[in-house]
């Protein structure tokens, strides 16, 4: 029904996560449709964002300049570091503005359904980092899944070990939510987590 | 938040329609942890789509070659010619696999509430197809919108002195429609548009 050259599109934009064949094919005529210059930006920025954007070689979360602005901030705690699965964790902490220590990206979690092991992830590189002597503590802050909790599970026995205190966030009742409505599972952590007043 | 290199590609996913903020950062990181090549590719795909598509300077139907496929096929009869409002629209026509004719794609509608006057849209473009003595009726299928009966009064208006003959597509109850659930204008438009059986 098209051609080859909008086909191409097309199916580039349908390898977009949550783009399915109808939106796709409405991006693409969006590009067509627009003045030059923009199809032009757009395929700029697409680019140059995938080659000036790599890893932190400490942390691993994504930057422009290595070490990141994160790990290079004279001003963080480094005696502290938080372990989360993606880069996005780290954009989502950040937000809060309360925690100054610094981050470690693992990008993933250990998963054997999907065949991601141990070695898929960042963790040797998180025991690595752990040889400086500054580092007191390890905040393990992976999503409350399966996944994730084995991943906790994995990094805390390979780190206690080697002396460093191992912390897990706290998971509970979201602020704001209600008792009524709580899934078991996250009832159950609260109920574990509760701590005297 | 971000660097300045992946605002610019958020910012370029934000402009395509249907993609608000948090799936333009969705995509953007979607494109910044995907392969290079997978980044290369679809920027390749943006800029090859719009520069080799142009549109047919006869029906203005997007095509790769001009005249485009439809309007050199010596198979379609190209004694009709059906008006739509967008390439969209003739792509789902020619799904239907039933029409044979030519078309013309106005590239919108008559608006005057969007500053979209007649002479922004290629009517006089089909106007001058006219001259063609072969033309003997002009279907017009704009969308049964107040910018497209407008339109339809429009062209129908112009054309009908030049003697050749005007039609418009029916307007009524879908097939598998409801008519429990059929808007009233729908329904008017059924009841004016009946035929005996």
């Amino acid at each position: 029904m098209y051609s080859e050259t909008i086909t191409k599109l097309i199916n580039q934009f349908e390898k977009l996560p949550g783009i399915g064949h109808k939106t796709a094919v409405r991006l693409a005529f969006y590009v067509l449709e627009s003045p030059k210059e923009y199809a032009l930006e757009m395929s700029k920025a697409i680019v140059e964002a995938r080659e000036k954007i790599k890893f932190c070689s400490k942390c691993y979360n994504i930057t422009e300049n290595d070490p990141c602005e994160i790990c290079s901030n004279a001003k963080r705690d480094n005696s502290v570091i938080c372990v989360v699965e993606n880069v996005k964790d780290v954009i989502a902490m950040e937000k809060t503005h309360e925690y100054k220590g610094l981050y470690h990206v693992l990008h993933g979690a250990i998963s054997p359904m999907n065949n991601i092991t141990a070695s898929d992830i960042k963790i040797k590189e998180l025991i690595s980092r752990l040889s400086d002597d500054e580092i007191k503590e390890i905040i393990i802050a992976t999503n409350p899944t399966v996944e994730g909790e084995a991943t906790a599970m994995y990094i805390s026995r390979l780190i206690k070990p080697l002396g460093v205190k191992v912390t897990r966030i706290a998971h509970g009742i979201p602020v704001g939510g209600d008792l009524e409505y709580t899934d078991e599972i996250t009832l159950i952590k609260a109920m574990e987590g509760r701590r005297e007043i």
